[in-house]
């Protein structure tokens, strides 16, 4: 290994995400997590902190090293603490592989509960071609210091929010009208993303970064817990250092549930990412509950 | 039951579709069930078909009726004749269950070979609430009769294909340019869906639907196999009676492959269902095979 990519490394392993997501091997294709309460957002764990959790185990599974579309569904709320990843190889071919991964936690007598189900395959996005034929643009956002992020108040995320601290999110104001009671009605959110530490975007972060941002439901209106049912991320290149852009929409909100696009968007101008959700409709403000 | 629901069920069972995704259970969450040649396109057996016939056996062994989003990983090439798909019970909720299934056919020896993973939430529609807040709008489309079929040569499908005899397909002719060698470029298909046979569109015919369409690539100027990685559907509403409309785009082919999204429409102006999926470029007109 070059000297350059020695430090790189490590560089990424002393990063919160990096520290945060790491997994340890139990058994073959069993691994063993910590959930940390650094990626909380009040007292629900992010989905795509739990996401990139599982996309690990499945990296480390798999004989392809990316994510190049990973399914996740969420079944239960997770909490900080303890949680185990059992992953199965379901096919693995010369250019993908397909895996499966559940994410579970414990009862207080040791019986395991699932979380999370992911259904994923996986390939090398270094050995793909050059071609690129995106006829999508990327969105036009004010530059940075012109954006909000949480210290600018109106708050984006609740205070006491961990993962406030450890995601650099700073929205567009056309989209930030919801946090003064004057949401645009348009269903959009849109901003730059980086993690807080300065850590770099790779594959894994990235499916972190697609269900980061504030609900777009907000901007319709709609306050209050929009839980996920089901979020499928395509990766679709490695992102180039430095912050992302990210465009997320609603488009079709109908009986009690909606949908949110996310586009996430590099330095390079390159669509490194699309991710879908199926999501319920926020009905309170309470915190998720049993379904 | 009324009558009148009596007649429109035995209709629905008359019907090609219903037929030949029909499923007999074989012993608790198993189910037999007989991929028609009906349903090829050249060999290849249609993925939405497959879907369909999956999705049906998820919804017996589920204690919720409808899908709401289903997500399937073709993972070897189905072949018409025998095959068997294995369903699991993840989580039941009160409005949401989550299922996953496979379906396998069988080597000469027997052995069972995985061709499609499914992972699914299952609810049930007609309990959702009547709100409808949908942005988008549905496509612009003329008529049926100044669309373009495969009686009108050029065929969006290949003559031998029994999937063209099934479904009604009427493209509108500004997307059909790559059949005469002038493709738009937009990576676009628009155009009505019915099933041939009359058989009004449900939400299991939905998942045939989103995956019935002349690839978008065609209208890139990529002509040839694109197989789907991926295939993930949220059916949002129960249709109306009447064709169906359907709008598939590409906005990002990159690095070899490209997502679809597909939109599908009812004569009440409602968005019933919405797909993406993930396929390969298309490299050449060979039929799909291993990967």
């Amino acid at each position: 290994m070059a000297q350059g990519a020695r430090e790189a490394q490590a560089s990424a392993t002393d990063s919160e995400f990096d520290r945060d997501t790491s997994v340890t091997l139990r058994e073959p294709g069993v691994y063993d997590a910590d959930l940390s309460e650094g990626w909380t957002i009040l007292s629900a764990v992010n989905g795509g902190y739990l996401l990139a959790i599982v996309a690990r185990a499945l990296r480390d599974a798999l004989p392809h090293p990316d994510p190049f579309t990973v399914t996740a569904h969420y079944l239960t709320p997770s909490k900080p603490g303890p949680a185990v990843v059992r992953t199965e190889a379901v096919r693995t071919g010369r250019t993908l592989a397909t895996g499966q991964a559940s994410l579970f936690q414990y009862e207080a007598d040791g019986t395991e509960v699932e979380r999370v189900r992911v259904l994923a395959a996986y390939g090398a996005l270094h050995s793909l071609d050059d071609d690129v034929h995106t006829s999508v643009k990327p969105p036009v956002l004010p530059p940075p210091e012109q954006c909000l992020g949480t210290e600018d108040g109106p708050a984006a995320f609740p205070d006491d929010s961990g993962f406030a601290q450890r995601v650099a999110i700073r929205l567009d104001p056309a989209t930030t009208g919801w946090a003064v009671g004057a949401p645009s009605g348009k269903g959009e959110m849109r901003g730059w993303f980086s993690l807080a530490d300065a850590r770099e975007p790779d594959p894994l972060s990235l499916l972190l970064t697609v269900d980061s941002f504030p609900p777009t439901a907000f901007d319709l209106g709609l306050m209050g817990w929009t839980p996920t049912v089901e979020l499928t991320t395509h990766v679709r290149a490695r992102p180039a250092p430095g912050p992302l852009r990210v465009f997320v929409t609603t488009r079709n909100l109908a009986g009690g549930y909606l949908e949110e696009d996310a586009e996430v968007w590099d330095t390079a101008d390159r669509l490194v990412a699309q991710s879908r959700q199926l999501a319920r409709a926020p009905r309170s403000g309470r915190a998720p509950e049993g379904r």
